[in-house]
């Protein structure tokens, strides 16, 4: 049995690795981790948790902790301050917030605010994707988890530019996400008299999701991409659903590139490419760690369309961490995670 | 491995029933019957499930069909056509219906508006709230699963009815339910237009929970009891809540309520009884089969407020036929329903 | 042209009165106050108001203020503490909040935390349903607007208890109601996350609307009134439903009862009392100054339900309060409130 | 008074026409007409309709019927069938559907399947966005009144294609309306339970919009313009958001953009081009007959996004064709049409 932690506690992901953990059968929850609500008894937080293993949240002491894998799921700035003392003890983690997964401290600082952690730590962090990564077994000590946006969006784009099928400068991403996205944190546009019955676009030009989609592309294409990005907030709690507009370079047929997809994910457990003509909806993965992927191509302007939904909670962040432990640690890769999605 | 089939594939409590099973350890989905759906593959109706094992509806012929269990999940006036044969051959059944609940034909005729089931057959239905009944590792033949109202109801009052504390003419219950109570079938007042954000009463004084509720709360009592019973449609897809009002026949407080109910439940995993002046909510039970409580008292007027939560899909309909299921087989009472809430 | 001012200009209830009186003749907004956003453009708060007449929040100085009433939407507390000198200056004030409700000042301390206005100031104050308040073209100064939850409550309750049909002990009330009854402010219960898809019960026994309504009925019925009174959150915007049970003293029929309330409300524009066998849901009242109301009777059991419902921001508030200013100043009842409810 | 009627009585345009139309000054309702419905109370259909004026539907009797205006709130097919008759004998008619909105009658047989109107009734409707339109007090005996996501795209793209700003192969539409799009027709996909929580896309390639959209664009522009367009379904009742892509064709500064739109609505009463870096969302026209447009530029990469919201059933349907309606009979153009958006 693996020993491990979770920081965030009182936080959406940490509630959702939770529940996840609670069918995973080579884990076991040691702490639950939370700053500001250290002490308290977690079901006061959490109701829903009448009767958790783990009754309390404690404080995280970086130097007498003791498990094997600790995940993070901290607001960005948090998880850089701690990291690099855990992994100096040999502790390993996976760290689902933004602090890890930007290569250029300059562009990290941009989005971010503040400066990343230490060059020489950010250089061990494994950004893993686990459908296109390698981090099987490895001697990884810190896998940055993808960002939810990008998690969905990535899927749909890694074939193509895999095989290099489209202009590079017409990538544009309209995404949606459900409110959950935004956290536990209150504000007025989360507040329900405001985001209910509302729909509105965000950040344009600016989510700090758009260099963390632009560096990996750039990686697989082996080119500088960028990309047009705009969130949008969708009155739900959960699911986001990703609508990729891109220019082919050549004539390529819908038959075709719809084989391209199902080729690239045959083997791949937790993504699903639906049949030509159909196109998955949020709540058709909803609670799962799947990833569904619709494809649509206008042949006569050599335009394709790709839709993807996911969880944002599961395969958007938690689900997709605990993927990322059991290939690092050789479980089965759909352990605790074979839960089909929740309908209706 | 005790192999099943399922009834009514393509309505809500079939999936629920698919989706609860395919955590179970000891069950082998063999069939999912769909009368009108027969011969069509079940992710045309469901695409959230892309690859379930079981590709294809099929029709149930009751004469060759070939397993150890059979669960309904179907419409008023439909399992009574079906399982007298079935039980005749040797297979059990767990009715998720209302159509072997009720023990008097005469009362079954006016809620349901048919004739029931041979009174012999009707006579072999055992009633099983399954924390209040006895049918572990029985050779009870056929199983009629409370509704989704009733569930949540019944473990309200069985310990006030049980310990005689009320006067019994004072039974208020206010309830409310989520939109999928309503099930898949079309019609105008669960169309999306008209059920968001909209909250309504329905059928005061005529819902045909009501004699379900009075029978088993008549049983417990010895005496017959008659209640107020009102349901109403909350704008959200899962969950009920019931609210429920009584007179005590005697001073009684608080403190020693939250006890009786405390003790009554105590080796009971699925019902929660909630800290005093503490209320569940519906969602802190979603997607899981818990049944959680809390109680008020008024001691001065002497009037005790009970608070019940179900998800309406889970404990109100399949999670509590999987969970009859385990006990009338003899495995864990919580296989493949050790599930957490699914939060936020 | 009656010259009004708003205080409590960033919450709710401000910004419903100003769509409303957008829609008087008789009435030109002067002031818009807000003392948190004092200075501030309106537009940058409620971006859905880009062309107001009023640009800019201001503070209110009760010493200099010019007009003829002033409305105050704001949360409780506040009031108070500027009306005393407003009716000494002569400006006539509308209180939408708690302050001046309650006659009796340890209830008020009881139930809102602090001690109300000073007595001479609170006999000042009329509470005014105006369906059956009095208060036409008079020299009231004060006139305190019922609270959301009472007004659904007491417009069901005034004829039973005028016509003391019902044993007075027996009444229980149990009420729903929308989001936005919660105001702006945030908070986690009504952080979307929590919010939506739940359904919850709430201040079991302790609500503030309680003594509230208490007062009321028992002025009506001259005797001493206690209820049971349990609100609900429910998971959309706007609207309250109530669902209110009675044990009647005589044998009455279903006809007869509804023949009276028919009769009580048939001269009041903004009551509807619906047709037997039908039930009002909130959605039939959405953005309107209507009540409506639907009447059940068991007559073998002698108890009757009435379900009223309203929009909590109208009729339960703003809607409510232009109602009490045009029988206060001599306009039609309906003036700025003639609009039909938005469906769907 | 303008003596009206209005066909398709029991839809959501048509009670849509009569919550505005109800505020109108100048127009008498003098026929609500229903096909299924006729000789049934308005009122059952609608309850919130309790006190309406005309009670009843009534069915339309093309040969006899007398009135000044008929509005045809229909689905696609009807109207074509009634029109004709109408205009002969001086009836003038707005038109809701999409029967008169494409003048190549090819196109319209592809995605309307069936044949249009004579081509002589076809070149008489003048397709009618009011802010570009010239209708006023004129002798039009047809207004084809656009479509609910055309009003919002159009408007939108209207001051880029008529000042030649953009590439014209490069204008991608990523549209998203709430479900009362789709009408009051019973369908599982805007069945509650599946359209709850979920959000999808649609129609990909073939929604009856796009050649709307692309003959509008196409004679603004005097060239042939083909766009992309994909219309997405968001879990509320009402609203468009429609999200618009281009490529600029040469080096445009955000501020300039934006001076530009200013001054193109600036005499237009509704819509409102909102300050640059803020950009609308749909509850903020919500109720209204307001169209909100924010821009944004990225003006390394010469694109631009334009954000547009309109209430689906008010600008994007019966508040448009009471507009078109005010300028063809001479009335103020806002009249009745003056309502502030409903917040929250």
């Amino acid at each position: 049995m693996l020993d491990i932690g979770i920081v965030g506690g009182s936080g959406y992901g940490a509630i959702e690795l939770m529940r996840l953990l609670n069918q995973h059968k080579e884990v076991n929850i040691k702490y639950v981790f939370s700053h500001s609500k250290s002490g308290q008894d977690i079901k006061e937080t959490y109701p829903h948790l009448q009767n958790n293993i783990i009754e309390q949240f404690t404080s995280l002491d970086v130097e007498t902790v003791q498990c094997d894998l600790i995940f993070f799921a901290t607001p960005s700035n948090v998880s850089k301050n701690f990291i690099p003392k855990l992994i100096e003890r040999g502790i390993k983690v996976i760290d689902l917030s933004g602090d890890f997964r930007l290569k250029d401290p300059t562009i990290y600082e941009k989005y971010y605010g503040e400066k990343p952690a230490p060059q020489s730590v950010l250089d061990e962090a494994v950004y893993s994707l686990p459908e296109w990564s390698n981090v099987d077994g490895s001697s990884i000590q810190i896998i940055a988890n993808p960002g939810c946006f990008p998690t969905a969006i990535l899927l749909s784009l890694h074939p193509l530019l895999e095989s290099d099928l489209i202009n590079k400068d017409t990538i544009i991403i309209d995404a949606k996400t459900g409110v959950s996205g935004a956290g536990r944190t209150l504000s007025q546009n989360v507040h329900f008299g405001e985001a209910n019955e509302n729909f509105s676009a965000y950040k344009l030009g600016s989510h700090k999701h758009t260099p963390e989609i632009e560096q990996y592309l750039s990686q697989v294409s082996k080119s500088d991409i960028k990309v047009t990005f705009t969130p949008h907030l969708v009155p739900m709690t959960r699911g986001i659903l990703a609508t990729i507009y891109v220019d082919l370079k050549d004539q390529t047929s819908e038959e075709a590139l719809h084989q391209l997809y199902k080729q690239k994910y045959d083997d791949k457990p937790f993504v699903r490419v639906r049949d030509l003509g159909e196109f998955p909806t949020t709540k058709e993965v909803l609670g799962s760690n799947y990833c569904d992927i619709g494809i649509y191509v206008d042949e006569d302007r050599q335009k394709a369309i790709i839709v993807a939904v996911i969880d944002n909670l599961v395969k958007g962040a938690s689900g997709q961490a605990i993927q990322n432990m059991n290939r690092l640690f050789g479980f089965n890769e759909d352990e605790g995670l074979n839960l089909l999605p929740i309908y209706p």
